[in-house]
C-alpha cells in the first residue's frame, strides 16, 4: 500500500498516481491533497495523527516548498512503515510515532536523483521547443526546457513517486539494497510542533492548526481539561464538554479531540471564526475556579 | 466493496481508510466527503440518488451532528446492501431504496461500541499528556484525555470505520452473527424528504439541494412537465428543456434532472443564483398555459 | 485501469464509480473532478499532460457543455489506451500525444446510446411521479420524467462509464468487435490549443491555465528561457529561475514548468494575483538584454 499527501490540489497528485501505476501494483489510497498551501508544520501535524491508522505501507508526502534546491529527497524507514518525501521536516513527527517514538529506530536514506530510474511518459518526451529569446543561449544560466529526466519544480512526479514506488517494490525492510539511495549523513531537518507551557492553573499555548469544520485544535494536552466544567480561554470562559452537543447550537466550549488535543469549537458553527484564533496564534488556558458544586 | 460518505472534508476521511485498510481488504470507494455540513437532509437526498447504482457493498455514511451524544450507531441491512452509520435518519431514504422501497424488508441492528475491537493506531496510543488544570480532576466530571478506545468527537475513526469493515468481513447476509450487534429495538430514526403538494395547475414544492454546478434540484417529481413548453417558477416564465443547450448560454429554463425531479438550472450558469434559491426555500410551479402551437 | 475525469465536482462522479464498478473490476483512478466548469480547453490542455504518466488504461473524460445536444459520444484508441466521452475536442490533445503524436494513429468511433446495455439502480428505476401540469401532456414535446436508460443530463452516468466499463472489458484493442460502437465518419471535432507567435526578440502568447498554486501556465515553450537570467514579461521585468527559491519569498519570476512551458510565478504566491493575468489573456515576452555579466 501507498498512501499519498501533497498540497497539491488537482490534477498534479494525478500524474503521479500515473507514475505509481506504472512501477507497482501497490494499492494507493489519498490521505489529502489540499493540505495548507507548503505549510510543513500543519502537514506534519495531521500526518502525525492520521497516518498511524494505516497498515504497514510507503507513504509519499510532499509539502516542499523548496522544490528544485539543494534540500534533499530522503526516504525514512520507521517500523513496519517508510516515508518518502522532502527533507524538510515534514515526515518526522509522524516518522517518530509510527517508530514507536524513538528517533534512534529510524533509518534515513538520501536519493540520488541521477540513479533513480525516469518513468517516461506514453508519446514520449515530446514537449514544446522553440528558439531562445536570449542571443547568448549557449552561454549557460537557465537552459530552458526539461534538463534530464526530473523537472525543477515537480519533484513529486519526477522524484518522490518513483522513488516511493520503487521502495514499495524492494520491500520496506530493503531500502539499503536500492542502489540510488545512501543513508544519510547526520540528522535529517528536523520539525518539532510547539510544546505549550504548563503552569499550576494556567497553560500557555498555540494554535496548531484548524479543521475543515473549524474547530481549532491547540498544542494543549486534554488532560489538562480533567475535572474542569468550564476555562478560560484567552480570557473568555466557556464550558467545557465531552461531545460538541454538551452545549446549544452555536455556543462556544472548549473539548478534548480525536488526537487528545485541547480543541476550541461552537457546536454546529465555526470555531476559528467565534473565537477569532487562526494557526499561530496563541491560547492561554487558566482554570475558572473551583465553584462546581460536586 | 466499501464506499465511504462524510461531511468530513480532509483529512479525517484518510483516518477512517486507514481503520478500514488495517481490518479489512476491501475495495474502497469514495462518495463524497463534502456534502454540506451535518445536513442530515441534503446527504439523504444524494446517497439516495447515488448508492443505488452501485454494486452490492456496505456503505460508511457519517453525517452525524450528533457524534458524542446517545444516538445510536446502527447498521441497516437492505437487500444486498449494508449501510453503517448514526441512527439520525441520514441511512434511511437510500436504505429504503437499496431495499426496494419496503421498509418491511430493513433490518436494523445497533452497536455496542464497548464489544467492538479497537483499532490501535501504530506506535501505540501515546497521545499527548499533561497535568490537570483543576485541582479537582479525581472529582469526576470531564476526564481529559482519550477515554477508551473510542473517541468522543471522532466516531468515524473509532465506531462506524471499524464496525463497516467486520460488516464487510462477515458478509452484509450475516450482521446477526456479530456479537456486538444487537437487533434495535423498535424503528430507526427516520427522514423523509418533503413531498410537494399537487394540484390541477400548481405544485407547491421547495429545493432539496443545489448541486455543483448551482442547478436548483427541487421535490417536484419531473412528470410535471410533461407537454410543457413553458413553465411559470415562482411567477416567471421560463422555458422547459429537456437539456441545458435548450436554451441560449446564460438563459434560464426548468428541465428534468439526472434523479428525475424539476430542475431549475441556466445553460453554463448557476441556477441558485440567477433564480435567487436555496436549500429549503418554496418552489411553486404553475401552468404556463396551452397557447402551444401544436 | 480505468481513469476519471470531470468538472462535475462531487457527489455526481460517484454514480459514474458506482456504473462502473458494476460492469468491471478494473482498477479506477481519479484525475481530477474539479477541472474548470465546461471549460474543455483547459482540461483538453490538463489531460494532455497528465495522462502520458498513466499505464494503458482507458480515460473516462466528462466535460460535456453540450450535454444531450446532438453531439457524439465518441471513443478514440490511442496506442495502448482508449478516450471516453464527448465529440467537442476534449479528448484530442491527450490522444494525439498517447497516440505518439501522429492523427493518423487514432481510431475513433461513434457510440450508439440506444444499443448500449445501461445499469438499473438497485430497487429499479423508480423514481418519482406525479400527474402533468399541461393538459396537452400527449401532444408530444418535452416527455417529463425519466425517457428511456439515459438522462438527458447525466451521459457521464448514463452513457460514458457504461461505455468506458464495456471498451475496458473488451480489450482497448478490440473497440471494432463491440456492436454498439461504429466507425466515426469524418473527423473528430478539433481542440487545438492556441500556439504563440515567435519572433527573434518578442514572443506573443496567451494564458492556458492556471494551476492550484496560481501559477500562470502560458503557451510558450520553455525553451525561449534559455540562455535568459531576467525576461520583460507584459513590460516588466522579472529574474528568470530554474526553481521559484531563485528568487526572494513573494518575488515574481519566469520559470520553466513541469510540462516544459513558461510559467510566470511568485515564491510561495500566487502568479496569477500578481501578473494580473487570467485564462486566455495576452502575454508577450521579450528579451531583456544581454547585459549579463558571463
Amino acid at each position: 500500500m501507498i498512501t499519498l499527501a501533497s498540497d497539491f490540489g488537482t490534477p498534479y497528485p494525478a500524474a503521479m498516481k500515473g507514475v505509481l501505476c506504472r512501477r507497482t501494483d501497490a494499492r494507493l489510497v489519498d490521505v489529502a491533497h489540499d493540505f495548507p498551501r507548503q505549510d510543513v508544520r500543519a502537514a506534519a501535524f495531521w500526518l502525525r495523527e492520521v497516518l498511524p491508522y494505516f497498515p504497514p505501507a510507503v507513504h509519499l508526502i510532499v509539502i516542499d516548498p523548496g522544490v528544485g534546491t539543494d534540500r534533499n529527497a530522503i526516504v525514512v524507514r520507521a517500523g513496519e512503515h517508510a516515508l518518502v518525501g522532502p527533507d524538510n521536516g515534514v515526515l518526522l513527527p509522524a516518522a517518530r510515532r509510527l517508530g514507536g517514538g524513538r528517533d534512534a529506530s529510524l533509518e534515513t536514506y538520501v536519493v540520488d536523483e541521477r540513479r533513480l530510474e525516469p518513468t517516461e511518459p506514453a508519446g514520449g518526451p515530446v514537449g514544446p521547443s522553440a528558439t531562445a529569446l536570449s542571443a547568448d543561449s549557449d552561454a549557460g544560466g537557465n537552459e530552458g526546457g526539461r534538463e534530464g529526466p526530473a523537472s525543477a519544480t515537480f519533484h513529486g512526479r519526477d522524484v518522490f513517486a518513483p522513488a516511493a514506488a520503487d521502495v514499495h517494490e524492494a520491500g520496506v525492510d530493503a531500502p539499503a539494497d536500492l542502489e540510488w539511495l545512501d543513508p544519510l549523513d547526520g540528522d535529517p531537518v528536523n520539525c518539532s510542533l510547539p510544546e505549550p507551557t504548563l503552569e499550576d492553573d494556567r497553560v500557555v499555548g498555540e494554535v496548531l492548526v484548524a479543521d475543515d469544520f473549524g474547530n481549532v485544535i491547540t498544542n494543549v494536552p486534554g488532560d489538562v481539561l480533567a475535572g474542569c466544567d468550564r476555562i478560560v480561554a484567552n480570557g473568555e470562559t466557556v464550558p467545557v464538554g465531552e461531545t460538541f452537543a454538551a452545549v446549544p447550537v452555536g455556543e462556544r466550549l472548549a473539548t478534548v479531540g480525536s488526537h487528545g488535543y485541547v480543541e476550541l469549537d461552537v457546536n454546529r458553527g465555526r470555531g476559528d471564526e467565534a473565537f477569532g484564533l487562526a494557526v499561530g496564534d496563541g491560547v492561554v488556558l487558566e482554570s475558572a475556579g473551583t465553584d462546581r458544586a460536586n
